[in-house]
């Protein structure tokens, strides 16, 4: 009914870094769109990501902070995520497959702000940092510096099964726009 | 350099339903990625839309809100949103030409929250009620309730002639998510 005030006005989401991280653990089927804007080319990817926790006392994380210059009392929920793609373009057909995995190291500056570290970036090959910052509704919103490009992601929880992430790639100087992605990510559920 | 604090942090964007409707008149090329969960299938969608602003007491709107109820006084902003769309289906590679247009009403309940009543809907020929509601970084989320389904989107401008658009779609009954979809949307510019 046209008037009525909307109930979900006072809906309050609370997502803390550790929250986020911990609902993302597991294993998810990716469906990503990616759209080529000058080209008005789409990318269809098919691909298997794996999110696991890690322990800060970890070798692996230990040894990061350290090569880095991380103090490790200031990491929250570090992570790992390793992926397999399967890409097809629609104008050659061509497959590629990659696979890859990469550790992130969280930082809060506060309870909905703060940067992730990570030891291979999507765009480049190079460590990359990322500012985060957490939307009122539990959308977690990233921005990465490249040498050549910036990058602006979102990830949230449609429900505790499905994230959906969208990804903007500018170039660094005149900030045009390169290409924009969409993944739904759905859980992988075993029956046994 | 990592623990540095965000300079994003500070930025606020303002933003009402009049500069969004604004910001969105003209003409814009979309690209438009369908993902259907169950089936793992890709949609992509190329189409031309075309936003033009109403006059409150133009004919056209005066009609529909007699006809519905509404109280002129209470409506800002109403637009008229006209797309003409050619879909590819990825498995059976028939091509579909679909064209349409809808009559967008805005009413506002405060500077970030209201209602959107459309003449026609996306998801089924009916008329939708959307209740909308801005987050701070100017995304508008709309979220309506169908007959058998309830959609959510989200629109946001990444540049002033770049647009994003993401919808969920699920049963209205068990909320069960049937399909997302995702669009990129670039502002037709005419050289002359």
């Amino acid at each position: 009914m046209p008037g009525q005030k909307p109930r979900w006005s006072s809906r309050k989401i609370i997502m803390t870094i550790e929250e986020f991280i911990s609902k993302s653990v597991g294993e998810w089927i990716s469906m990503r769109s990616g759209h080529s804007l000058a080209f008005k080319e789409f990318e269809n990817i098919h691909s298997t990501i794996h999110i696991s926790s890690l322990k800060i006392d970890s070798l692996e994380v230990l040894g990061f902070a350290n090569e880095n210059g991380i103090a490790p009392n200031t990491i929250v929920s570090p992570f790992k995520i390793s992926w397999k793609t399967e890409s097809d373009w629609d104008i050659s057909s061509k497959n590629e497959t990659e696979s890859s995995s990469s550790l992130l190291i969280p930082i809060p500056f506060s309870s909905t702000e703060g940067e992730i570290i990570r030891s291979q970036g999507y765009t480049e090959k190079i460590i990359a940092i990322s500012k985060y910052i957490f939307l009122p509704d539990g959308t977690l919103s990233l921005s990465t510096e490249y040498d050549q490009a910036k990058t602006e992601e979102r990830i949230w929880f449609v429900s505790n099964n499905v994230r959906c992430r969208t990804s903007v790639v500018k170039t660094s100087k005149s900030l045009a726009i390169l290409q924009t992605s969409y993944a739904s990510e759905i859980r992988k559920i075993t029956i046994i």
